[in-house]
């Protein structure tokens, strides 16, 4: 919960009435009927604890991603597992890019952690280059936080590239943190995910979230993936035994069912995107392609509150390093509601 | 999410098939109708963040409990607000009271405090005397953490003693933390409450939860009222901005408007307390007598184990600092449940 600060993130509902949200990054379809039903369907069980080990949560997923129960760590939201890996290794000196997810520099902050920027530039069009791999090289830190795709940037680190960053964090004993939250909304995003090195690299953790795959953000489900025990072991003594709920158990367990869901999501995010980028392009905003669920573009400064005028909410990107006013990211929807916001732009641009 | 440690708590129902579970202190009329219309009523809100400053949830909170709105900080359950508080505070040396529920030392330990323990004595029947305010006085610490009523040991500390206590918290610079989670569940519990030294005392913190209250452990929903806004503040940034789910916030405001509900639960436990204690007596166990809807009793060794066999769960105490082998405690549940528990013992103890 947020006391007396200013929330950095989308998402917000709650402060003035929105129409059309999409200034959160979730899946375009909502949640699955089939979660829905699980949520309901746990109502006479809220009188009793949940399931501290999570257990048939934690099967489920591993089944689902191939890897071994005792690699999956639950938590209340892919948020709350930020704090606890960034608890549990508590490093000297971190390094994240930017921009990125502020999350992980605030999570480090709290643990003292000095936070170095590597900026990724827009002449790159943000992506991660190989020119990073000499700058990690001489890194003098403990921790690298990663995001793939990245977020807000919807840019995508190839796996060769990413193979490379793991063996000079293996090499100089870096633990590697990868946030794969938007991989299973991505196209050929598999072929992307490190899953495959977990049992190799005990400096590694991967970071997954129902939220943003199955529409689950009110619910709070995330789960990370790691072949560090001891790792998992400290993260689970540093949390309380009862983070997971009832109702998110039992929702994630029935999300992981929906494999036809996914892929139903990505056909619409595929085709959409670009619908959203030529319309964005035509409007005259600056358009980084994306190869995910959101969209960063540039644009008139005082775009978000003209949008907001006609209900509709997209995301400030100003409050992100490396960016500035002007830099805004939007949700890829369904075609009838990405339709909206570009008549929506295209009014409030003439006005 | 426990992580390859032994639950050290009652309330699991996911190892073995339970019938009737007398472990978790849980309201014994479980939820309320109306909280779990809500938590069904929520299941179109999923796809969304949920609301990081709690505000419906806040002001609903501050209404119920008489405070200001700025007094309140909601969590994920109380047990995350446990970890919240100690990880704010994060004092180099702490008192806790033993007997007593494990979650404030584990916490503490966490953040590397010194945890000293202050014995409640048998032949007081576990209750908190005069005798600990000479010792408070002598005490070289910064944090004091109660609960009241006390668990597992159903005694309640007077508000006489609690203000001597307070007072000298204040002259001693200790922070006091005072557990009232089964307050709610404690005939004339308002009276026994410090909520009326919290606008004047800074170094003062009071933990809520609707888990026992309102049968909703498994939502995962407690909260905590302090007049200290930097600590609140400080707890606001430790954390991540949505801890709380959105069945959680429905689920609870809801649930405070179910006032008779408090009051019908109240009567049951005062009454049924009686028929339990009067039970285990006859059956020759050793009955601290309780205030409140949990009773600690000493008996057979094996009792826990014989009940099992009959789908019957207590809660072995053998593991709490202060207690030993044969110690048990015990929920009050509906009559019908307690009757098949009195009946089961007397079954067991006679094979």
């Amino acid at each position: 919960m947020l006391y007396e600060t200013q929330n950095p993130h989308g998402g917000d509902l709650y402060s003035r009435k929105i129409l059309l949200d999409f200034s959160a990054n979730i899946n375009p379809y909502g949640t699955p009927q089939a979660v829905k039903d699980a949520v309901a369907g746990s109502v006479d069980a809220l009188c009793h604890y949940p399931d501290p080990y999570c257990r048939a949560l934690v099967s489920a997923i591993a089944e689902f991603e191939g890897v071994e129960e005792k690699q999956v760590f639950c938590g209340n939201g892919a948020a709350e597992l930020i704090f606890s890996c960034c608890m549990a290794l508590r490093p000297r000196k971190a390094l994240v890019l930017s921009p990125c997810f502020s999350e992980y520099e605030t999570a480090l902050k709290v643990f003292g952690t000095e936070v170095d920027h590597y900026l990724l530039r827009r002449e790159d069009g943000f992506a991660l280059t190989e020119a990073f791999l000499p700058y990690l090289q001489s890194y003098r830190g403990q921790l690298l936080m990663l995001c793939n795709p990245n977020n807000p940037t919807g840019q995508v680190t190839d796996r060769g590239l990413l193979e490379s960053i793991l063996a000079v964090c293996r090499e100089k004993r870096i633990f590697l943190f990868v946030d794969e939250c938007f991989l299973d909304l991505t196209e050929d995003g598999e072929a992307f995910s490190m899953k495959p090195f977990l049992k190799e690299n005990p400096n590694l953790l991967l970071l997954k979230a129902f939220t943003k795959s199955y529409g689950m953000a009110g619910l709070r489900l995330g789960y990370c993936l790691s072949g560090n025990r001891q790792l998992l072991h400290t993260m689970g003594c540093q949390v309380q035994p009862w983070n997971v709920s009832i109702p998110a158990q039992n929702g994630g367990i029935a999300a992981l069912r929906q494999r036809d869901f996914l892929e139903m999501a990505k056909k619409t995010i595929s085709e959409q995107r670009e619908v959203l980028e030529d319309g964005l392009r035509k409007l005259g905003m600056a358009v980084i392609p994306s190869k995910t669920n959101y969209i960063l573009f540039q644009g008139p400064r005082d775009l978000r509150e003209r949008l907001l005028e006609a209900g509709i909410q997209i995301r400030s990107c100003a409050n992100y390093i490396g960016l500035s006013e002007g830099w805004f990211r939007i949700a890829v929807k369904l075609p009838e509601e990405n339709k909206k916001l570009l008549e929506a732009m295209e009014k409030a641009l003439k006005e």
